[in-house]
């Protein structure tokens, strides 16, 4: 994903916002290594807390932040922001987000035909990411109010948050887990900060970083500032996001 | 649902938008009883064509054409218009508006435990309705542009439309079809309907009218006209719709 914004020396600059996998990574540094003329910087979106490696990754894979940042970094370029400072919000808002998934299902990938890891009618997978890989461990299925903790939990201990933090509040479809199925888990995910005396500034609920037709969900913490809270609520018209427009 | 809008007497009037099911019916009808002092209009949105008499209906099932009516009636009411005009817009969306849905897999209903109808992994059922019942006739699996010339067909056959009509075109999940495939099927559409020379005045693509997790999707199509279009860009900020504000 790419924002275009005013580089340091007059011309046009370019953030790459890049998830946290090594064959991401790479192809966006043979992209950067191309564009000849334009200079390039990048954030490497770690947001996820389940694993700390991963079979595609070094070090934590980039999820469901990947969002907010190229929400909250697009609207800061449209703004006329510099390509430093962009950058510099982008990297902020990384720092900031947290987040962690789990599956109820695997997705089929088209090519192979067959899902990717096999899980019975009564487990889930907790810690997945966004390419139909395993989780950190296989659980019986558990309740909602259950599932949220476990979600929420090492975000929140991550994020150090406590009372009186304003937060956004992103609960994300795998593909296939329906919206009704995300807002009894964004109502667990409300009372759980609730009890903490976090305050939700702003939240988002629905299919927007997904694996396929994947059944389960992820939950994204990100604590907010006035500068994120501004450009999230910048007009975008988007066929995934559109509001003010 | 509610549009309330100014009734003829100058009081508050209320327009129910009432899909077409047997339960629904009779409940919208208890609902204008017990609301004394309140005029109330109702239209039946009976917009399904897969089906005449079905399962839970005397008549053609209301699917799709209810989100336009909604939104579109929305508009209208916020805008002032009376109770006899906003009666009389709904029921030219609903002339207007046909559709048909198809599943993958059937949902499960939680009181239920179990799916509602059996599907084989190579099967589809054309002509589902939105309360789980099986659908008009159960066919092996065909490809994304098969499936989509078997609903539409029928929605244009049943319309009239042709050379030079201007549509909004509704793609909408059952509740697990992720975004990607939903798009697939909008392509398909977009070319089917080009094809006949109907022209694509505004689209809606996304879970908008579900069977809690069923897989598959439904395809709306609406023939526009001005006061249609002005009351569906009107701006909107609902858990489902957003835009302008």
């Amino acid at each position: 994903m790419l924002e275009a914004t005013q580089a340091v020396d007059g011309g046009v600059g370019v953030l790459h916002i890049v998830k946290n996998y090594t064959g991401d990574v790479m192809n966006f540094e043979m992209s950067a290594e191309m564009a000849e003329g334009t200079e390039v910087r990048s954030v490497v979106i770690d947001d996820d807390v389940a694993v700390q490696d991963s079979l595609y990754t070094a070090g934590r894979r980039g999820v469901g932040a990947t969002v907010l940042a190229e929400k909250i970094c697009g609207g800061a370029a449209e703004d006329g922001k510099s390509l430093d400072e962009v950058t510099e919000l982008c990297e902020r808002v990384n720092t900031n987000a947290k987040s962690m998934g789990m599956a109820l299902t695997s997705c089929i990938v088209p090519s192979a035909g067959e899902p990717t890891f096999e899980l019975g009618d009564d487990e889930m997978e907790i810690g997945i990411g966004i390419h139909g890989e395993p989780g950190r461990e296989r659980k019986k299925v558990a309740s909602a109010s259950e599932v949220t903790a476990m979600l929420t939990r090492p975000i929140l201990d991550d994020l150090g948050l406590g009372e009186g933090d304003e937060v956004l509040a992103f609960v994300n479809s795998m593909g296939g887990t329906p919206l009704m199925e995300l807002y009894i888990v964004y109502a667990e995910l409300a009372a759980l900060l609730g009890d903490r005396g976090i305050n939700i500034g702003r939240n988002l609920v629905g299919p927007y970083i997904t694996s396929l037709e994947m059944q389960g969900c992820s939950i994204t913490v990100l604590k907010l500032d006035d500068e994120m809270k501004n450009y999230w609520d910048a007009p975008v018209n988007t066929a995934g996001l559109r509001w003010g427009l």
